[in-house]
C-alpha cells in the first residue's frame, strides 16, 4: 500500500471554490477506483483554513498511476492551481 | 469527523521496535474502536524511514477522547516515547 499526503495552500478567499473542485474529485475517485484507492479524504488544517491536505492510500503503485493519470483528476487538478498560493507539497509514503 | 496527522520520529536503529509496537497499537484500535475511528493507518516516509505518520480519522471528539484515554494507547505511547528523536508532532485537522 502506498500513503500519500497532498498540502496545498489556497489564496485567501478561494477556500469555497477549492472545497467545492474537491467534493467533486473525492466524489469522481470513489465512483471510479473502488478497490483501487483506499481512502482519498481532503482536511483542513485548525490553525490555518486556507491549507489543506488530500490524505490518500492505494493499494499499489499502478492504482496510484490510474488516479494520477485520470481526465478527472487531471481537470480537477488543473482547475486548483490557480486558487493555490503555492506550488502544493506531495509526499509519497509506505504504508505499513 | 476529525483526522489527525502525528509524525513521529525515532532515533536511528528504533525502527523495528517502534513499527512492532505500533502494529500492537493499529490493531487494538481497530478490535476496540469500530465505527468510532475510521482510519488508524502508519506510513512512512519514503526519504527518511525513521519519520513515521499514524493518519487517522475519528467521526468525532468523543470517539478522539475515547481513543487518547484508552489503557492500550496510554501504554504505546508510553513505550514509544523512549524510541523517538524528538517531541511527536500532533496535528487535528477538520475532514471535510
Amino acid at each position: 500500500m502506498i500513503a500519500v499526503l497532498a498540502v496545498m495552500t489556497v489564496k485567501e478567499g478561494n477556500g469555497a471554490e477549492f472545497e467545492s473542485l474537491a467534493a467533486d474529485l473525492v466524489a469522481k475517485v470513489r465512483a471510479n477506483e473502488e478497490g483501487a484507492n483506499l481512502l482519498y479524504q481532503l482536511v483542513r488544517s485548525k490553525t490555518d483554513p486556507n491549507v489543506y491536505t488530500f490524505m490518500e492510500l492505494y493499494r499499489d503503485g499502478d492504482a496510484m498511476k490510474v488516479h494520477a493519470g485520470s481526465d478527472y483528476f487531471q481537470a480537477a487538478f488543473q482547475a486548483m492551481l490557480p486558487l493555490l498560493a503555492g506550488e502544493p507539497k506531495i509526499e509519497l509514503l509506505d504504508a505499513l
